[in-house]
Formats: C-alpha cells, sequence, structure tokens
C-alpha cells in the first residue's frame, strides 16, 4: 500500500506537468496527487504525459485553497529554489524523505510535499503553511528542475528511505555462484596452461602473478557454467597442444 | 569543475530528450554528453527541452558507435529496467554514484553511463559492454521512467555522493582501468584462440558464448595490467602451437 505521503501543487499553469509529476510518484509508489487551482484540468495533455499513471490523475482531488490540500495533514514541506529571506527549516531532500517515511511508520498522518507555479514557485504565504523547506542540492550556477523533475526527486528519496530496511538487490542470475572447490581447480587448471605454453609475466617482475590473476576472476564472480565455459577452453587448448605435438 | 563522468545516450528517438538530459544533467553539475546515432539531432526541440543547458547541448559529442562513444572510459554503467537473464552485476543507483565518484577521486580516468532508446532501453549487445548495470529501485508495478527522468536521478545520487565528503570507496588498484579499447582488443584476442582450438561450448548449445565471455570478464572490472597479463597468456598459447605445429 502507497504511503499517506502527498504531493500538493499549488496554481500550476501547465497540465502536462500534472500528468508529468503523476508520472514521477507512480513510479516511486505515491498515489495521492492534490491540485490546488490548476489552470486547465483534467486536460489531454495531462493524459498524455502521465502516460499509464491515470489512475494517479483520475483520483487527484481538484480544490479550491491550500488549506483544503493540506487538511489533515501533519508535516508539510515546502519545494522551493529561490532563496528566502524567510527563516524556516531547511532539510535536504535526502534527510526530508527519511523523515516522513518515519512519520508515516509511526502513525503521525498524513504528509504533503507542496510544489509551486512553473514561473514563481510558492508564494511566501504559501511558505506560512509548511513546516520546512526541502531543498535539493543542485548546481548553484544553474538550477533549473522543473515540478516534475523535483517532484521525481523526492518521491524517489521517499521510496529509498521506505525501501532502507528491504533486502539488498541480488543480481539476476541463471545458474549458482561456483562452489570454492569447483574454483580452485580452475585456478589450478589455468596454471597449468600456463606452465605448458611458458607463460612469463612481463608487466610485474616478481609479484605474485597468481594472486592477482585469481583476484581478477574472484571479482567476476563465477556462476558454475560460466567456470565449465573456462575449463572447456583450457581443456580444448590443451587438447590442441597434444594433437599438435604427435603430428 | 564537473567530474569526468559522461552520459551516453543511444540511438535516441525523441530530440527532445535530449535536450531534457542536458538540462538534468547541468542542474547536477554535469556536463559530458554523448550521443550515440541520434535520430535527430540537432533539433530546435531538443534546444527548447533543453531550457538553458544548450551549452550542454552545444558540446555534446554525436558518435557512429557505441564504442566510440565510451572510448577512454574505464568504468562503464547501463541503465535499463527490463529485468534480463544475463547475469551481470546489479549496482543500485545510490551505490553506483558513489561508485562513479571514488573512481573519478581517485584519478581512475573518466566513467560512463548508458541509456537506450526511449522503447528497448539498451540492446543485449549494448550491455555487453558495460561492466554492471545501474538499477533506480522504482515501483515494481509501474516502472515507466523516461530516459529524463532516468538520467535526472542518476545525476542526482552522483551530485549527492560529490557533495559527501565520505572517504572514497574506489577499490584498491594498482594501476587505471583498462580502456574499452584495450578490453576489445583481448576479447578479439581470446576468440581467436579458442577458435584455433576448436572450443565448443557443451553447456549451453545455441547459446551466445562470446556474450557469456564479455559479461564474466565485464564483471572482473579488468585494469590495464589485467588485460597484457591475460594477453600475454594469449599469446604464449599461440606460440607454443605455433612451435609444436612446427617441431
Amino acid at each position: 500500500m502507497a504511503l499517506p505521503i502527498r504531493f500538493v501543487l499549488v496554481d500550476t499553469s501547465h497540465p502536462g506537468n500534472i500528468g508529468a509529476v503523476a508520472r514521477a510518484m507512480k513510479n516511486m509508489g505515491l498515489d495521492e496527487l492534490v491540485l490546488v487551482k490548476p489552470k486547465e484540468f483534467p486536460h489531454p495533455e495531462a493524459t498524455a504525459r502521465a502516460s499509464g499513471a491515470d489512475d494517479v490523475l483520475a483520483r487527484a482531488r481538484v480544490v479550491e485553497t491550500l488549506a483544503e490540500g493540506i487538511a489533515g495533514c501533519g508535516l508539510v514541506y515546502a519545494t522551493t529554489a529561490r532563496e528566502r529571506e524567510q527563516y524556516l527549516r531547511v532539510v535536504g531532500a535526502r534527510e526530508g524523505g527519511e523523515r516522513m517515511v518515519a512519520e508515516c511508520r509511526a502513525g503521525a498522518g498524513a504528509v504533503a510535499v507542496l510544489f509551486g507555479t512553473e514561473r514563481f514557485g510558492l508564494s511566501n504565504e504559501h511558505l506560512l503553511s509548511a513546516h520546512a523547506v526541502l531543498r535539493i542540492p543542485a548546481n548553484p550556477e544553474y538550477e533549473s528542475l522543473n515540478v516534475a523533475m523535483a517532484a521525481q526527486l523526492i518521491a524517489y528519496e521517499i521510496r529509498m528511505a521506505a525501501l532502507a530496511d528491504a533486502p539488498p538487490m541480488a543480481p539476476v542470475r541463471e545458474t549458482p555462484l561456483a562452489t570454492s572447490e569447483d574454483i580452485e581447480r580452475f585456478y589450478v587448471h589455468l596454471e597449468q596452461v600456463m606452465t605448458d605454453a611458458n607463460f612469463r609475466d612481463r608487466t610485474q617482475s616478481g609479484t605474485n602473478l597468481m594472486g592477482r590473476i585469481r583476484r581478477m576472476f574472484q571479482r567476476a564472480e563465477l556462476d558454475a557454467n560460466e567456470v565449465n565455459i573456462l575449463r572447456g577452453i583450457l581443456t580444448a587448448v590443451q587438447n590442441q597442444r597434444r594433437r599438435a605435438g604427435q603430428g
């Protein structure tokens, strides 16, 4: 189930941005969108940009005032790129994401993130409804995140925080990792072929060559099939040598 | 100064997306954009969507092949939403961002992140040039990040890592990562030795053997010395064969 975190878009001018925010939210598992006085909504461009997140759009609540938009919310964050003179606490997006998830888990009620207009952001009056400002640490020489990009980054941080206790991602693997015994047999086999070929390392005289070779294969985390392929190549090389020697 | 991390867009169809990626990059302080066979570029829509990041667009390099696009790079990450059967290491965007920054700080040369087409992502062949797959942990029930959103999130993680003072976690490496060109030459050499030895894969009839072999070496993230050692072994095996054949 999605977390009770709503994104509140205030006075949005371009319906396409509303759709793009819906898409950004759904990508990260969020689904509560609130629109305060959108200039045009519903609108075909919103639907087009939502690209499959039309369920989030269909469920979006349209309200007249910010107060209605954040009714029932505990924690409220504002997003703004502009530096303000007003003293509001500024929280990085990462820390904010963690805090929002922690609030939800603590059963502290709904949380809201406010996004202002494309041109002017949130007004000072709107900011007064927020507990703190969420800050995305962008390039100070070029800070031009549109509302959908900002929503995407904040939704991502919320998801990362929500997943924090989740098990780590395992690589997609067809076959199990090779056992250490199989790998050892491969190294012995490889060393035999190297010796047969009178291989001498010219790059690093005096270093532990087999150690270097092992490290490089260990990093590859070979699976069972891969060890079989490698040993097959070694065997083919040995057979060829025997045939050539006899021929 | 921007980090030497390049975003490589492969076969991008919509010029608007190229502009949006340039904007996403610049927002996070990145400026090296490479376009492999873009369908249309330059294009007014790219410029429009770049929205002030036109310097990144103007400097974008257009090339014909992925190999040119990643020339000179050490670490190469691919982005993909699709689950693949191929076994490549999967790295979360956050961990990947930290790793890329650590590589840059360690002076390990340029780093590349590959982005595929809007409809199909990266081909399996393209994936073979990558060391690992960068994964954005999106909602599994709706994973629909467009290329600009994905670029935005990855650029953000790079920036977050760059802003952190955390000690670098690059692996201890005596020598720089092998360039993609060196690695390609190694694969050609290896395939030649396999052909000479009439190696046939008995484990997986009908599968793409060189693809499997590449994936396993790509995972190992070979450095320049290691590639030299491997090629030295191949040369020794070839010399031995010639001697035996003559003997």
